[in-house]
């Protein structure tokens, strides 16, 4: 077999259609494998992106807030510390040491205009089931990635990020491997989990009903990581 | 003429390969012309993806810098504020505004052990001159973004991130546009300039020489954008 010639062919990301609204004890897999089958079924080596909505949906993740008060107890109890507040903005850290506005507690997209979406409890348990059930329905090896949008220090707007990884390292480690000029790097760490949500928020979108996306031909580190890997402890941050 | 039945077609992302080594005066637009012939050309409304590193050596943005003072002190002129430091690690702030370790001075996959490449003194312009010239050889309409691999606060590893655009708005404001259920979103501000990069980041790599990436298929937000629109006032930041 001879390689074929010309450019790589580079990386696919299709959007995942036709989700019906999740509700809680939803069987989300099987929901997300009939999206699947109608974008052509999955391969091995795809990257499976999910919003954390459709996640905490289905695993019965909502509550209730009618005021502002409501919001505000809501998000200190998802929260294990309060990093910064201004007014209504709660910077926090989460159960699960990720740092982000209002502890995730989401408005936008939920089925009722008093219900807000928190974030899976244990969002990489999350995506290890459903990478678990899709794999034995698709035959095939994939890892899944769950998503969600977050602000950031000293830049404006948000990008996807992971909350949830299973079949995968999230982290890209060059430390020690030579560049193009055959000298060491000295420390290259890629947060290829991170990037892989951005890439799949591209065709996501937000206002399109659109929970999830197929990413197909990225070389994935192989691994049994966690997203919780991608936490910086707070000791060894500068920005605390 | 009916539209086509099935799932959408996607974003697809293609590295461009065989760039030779850039260097000072170098005309970045040709050598990059030429990879993306390679590529099979550029189509209306894509996207270039452009590693800051080829930007800066054709910009002649290198330096020499054979100590760990000679470092430190290139790092101090290219900033504008440092706001924290620990041992040899400085996060500064950059001419630019943008807030990162070492200024964006970097030592990997330079032409010489002792040199290393700075960040473009305006990417922006930058990314309008290579969109200019390469919307003129391939009559086609297209944006560029110019990218670096930026640490974050709280997260380990990097994400890849613009730091010049052309031909379009860095951030997809969504606000005051209804969700799928017909309620207005309070503000969900995308700085989808920073996912292209990460997702050109997918095929890029470190190590492999390949300086860019077309981005097709995605709806780009079009405008007249800077990178610079990005960058969170530092009165607005919670974590100044």
């Amino acid at each position: 077999v001879v390689a074929a010639p010309g450019p790589p062919t580079g990386v696919h990301l299709f959007p995942l259609v036709g989700l019906p609204e999740v509700a809680a004890g939803d069987d989300l897999s099987a929901l997300l494998g009939d999206a699947i089958d109608h974008a052509g079924g999955l391969e091995d080596g795809d990257v499976l992106v999910v919003a954390h909505k459709v996640v905490s949906k289905a695993e019965g993740r909502v509550a209730r807030a009618a005021t502002r008060d409501d919001h505000r107890a809501l998000v200190l109890s998802e929260s294990r510390r309060v990093r910064r507040h201004r007014g209504d903005l709660l910077i926090v850290e989460t159960r699960h040491g990720f740092v982000c506005a209002t502890a995730g507690v989401d408005q936008s997209n939920t089925p009722g205009d008093d219900l807000v979406v928190l974030l899976p409890l244990d969002p990489d348990a999350s995506a290890a089931t459903l990478r678990s059930a899709l794999e034995q329905r698709f035959g095939v090896t994939i890892a899944v990635v769950v998503s969600d949008s977050f602000g950031r220090a000293w830049r404006h707007g948000t990008m996807d990020i992971a909350v949830g990884v299973a079949g995968m390292l999230p982290i890209l480690d060059l430390q020690g491997q030579p560049d193009r000029r055959g000298r060491i790097l000295e420390t290259t760490q890629i947060a290829v989990a991170d990037e892989l949500a951005s890439a799949a928020e591209l065709v996501m979108g937000k206002t399109t009903g659109r929970p999830g996306a197929i990413i197909r031909g990225y070389e994935t580190p192989l691994g049994d990581g966690r997203a919780t890997d991608l936490v910086m402890p707070r000791e060894l941050d500068l920005f605390p």
